[in-house]
């Protein structure tokens, strides 16, 4: 494959919204994704019940979708007690994110820089002690890089200081997020610039992006260009603020599929199985909208995949 | 400024939805655009008004909008007839569009790839025999360049071939159109490369697309990066197809206006004034939806518009 689709639906796309999907169905939409071709999935949040109580039985649906083959799990984890719990389910990836401003780390997670390192620390300090066979990725998501409410655009200097200091804390990875839709094309570009020159490029290989304010796949096209290979989305862009239909959501996976498949990249991803998942997910979260434009316009006349063509090819 | 908005929502966002906005409205439309700094705006077309009764009054809202200092007014002709009506009406730039699928041509236009030529011909005799302070730009319009629901794809050299046959049936430029929502970044590359190629840089300066896929504004991105310089659009995306919101319109001039201002690249446009635009287009409409990522969110905290940050420099 020439690109990883990273579905985080179940987890930011549910997180947000309020009817809470049955662990059931939860675990059909990750099957049925795993199916379509996704190899990666984030299953959910490793936070207190009590605080999301949509994410409750993260560590269930963890321990059941590791059973699927060839499906990367992964979990998001607040802190080094919530990469204790991944670990013990067996997660295959966790996700600490920092908040590149500060104000928002204080507002959203109640914690300074130096406090989400020093857990960063004690999860790196944790995987280490794992047999080698059982150590999960572990990434540092670099959350609000592009900016926030509160204090705006984050200096991209600030950034690559957090990003240096996640990979020195033990991070084998950092991620670039555009955790409130403030990226544009040539932030995305200039950003992951900034990132190579201070942590390497293995160390930056994937993007979060937003569709608040519509530049979602435009700000994926100028990634990928710059060479990211890993793309967070949502099926049905899950997650999207009421107020304002399709304003705020992840990225909708269909689309992004669709573009790239159009473009020649595979992705892996059969879009007609994908399509077909809107439908459980849209029963399972009954009323909650679900975006997405090639799948309601429905795929070009004559379309052919790269992922199909070039399977043909090989076949 | 570095690139040209052309605000088609008068003539393409319009024509495919039934409520019919008084003259009057659209008049204040077209007003409140070039005083936010729209400097191209297509206001109608000049086709039967039994055809397109939305669009009737094409020739006086011309005579109208001409009057207003610094806007190019641009109108759709259907063929040689409807160009001598829109030069008589003292239209600055009028085009006539090809559909690039032969069988899409007949079916909407009910005309062969010759029979348009020879309409394209006829309207660059009609051109030549005017004074040269009275010749309105002609442009050919490349519509289902990337395909087409009755052909699905379309070959690149019989678009290009299209492209020769406009230029030396008189044209000034040709348009690139994805009237379908077919294309894709790389599409739009290699379409732009191989016209250019066909009738160099100058003959190909712009694109029209729409949002039907969700590809609408990386589309755009992959055009500008190429060179390209003039882009189509419309406010609110209006037109969009009325089973799927906003599933078939043009793509949304305020996100595309935010998308190259966030970017650095000055449309001359001002946000806010053209945010406010919205609301008297959704009431002249009634009940029409309106589309827009950007509007909804609102702009980032602390964003600074290219056209405003450079205009203080100069200042």
């Amino acid at each position: 494959m020439d690109v990883l689709i990273s579905e985080v639906g179940p987890r930011d796309g549910l997180q947000s919204i309020a009817p809470i999907m049955l662990k059931e169905d939860k675990m059909l939409w990750i099957r049925r994704a795993a199916a379509a071709g996704v190899r990666e999935i984030e299953v959910g949040s490793f936070v207190p019940a009590k605080l999301l109580p949509q994410l409750a039985d993260t560590a269930e649906i963890v321990t059941g979708a590791i059973e699927i083959p060839g499906l990367t799990v992964a979990a998001l984890v607040p802190n080094a007690r919530g990469a204790a719990d991944a670990i013990a389910a067996g997660a295959h990836k966790i996700t600490l994110p920092l908040s590149c401003s500060e104000s928002h780390s204080l507002a959203n997670l109640r914690r300074t820089h130096a406090q989400v390192l020093e857990e960063a620390r004690a999860i790196a300090g944790m995987i280490r002690a794992l047999p080698k066979e059982r150590r999960p990725h572990f990434e540092g998501s670099l959350s609000t890089a592009f900016g926030c409410t509160i204090e705006g655009r984050v200096p991209e200097a600030q950034v690559a200081g957090l990003a240096e200091a996640l990979m020195a804390a033990g991070c084998d990875e950092v991620g670039l997020a555009d955790t409130t839709g403030y990226a544009n094309p040539v932030a995305v570009r200039n950003m992951i610039a900034i990132l190579w020159s201070a942590v390497g490029k293995d160390a930056l290989t994937g993007i979060h992006l937003h569709n608040t304010r519509g530049l979602g796949l435009a700000n994926a096209l100028a990634a990928f260009d710059a060479g990211l290979t890993t793309f967070d989305s949502s099926l049905g862009g899950l997650g999207g603020c009421p107020f304002a239909p399709g304003a705020s959501g992840n990225i909708v996976t269909e689309d992004l599929v669709f573009m790239f498949e159009a473009m020649g990249v595979r992705t892996g991803i059969d879009l007609d199985a994908l399509f077909a998942i809107r439908e459980i997910v849209a029963n399972a979260v009954g009323g909650e909208p679900l975006y997405g434009f090639a799948p309601e316009a429905g795929l070009p006349k004559g379309f052919v995949q790269a992922t199909q063509a070039k399977k043909d090819v090989h076949a």
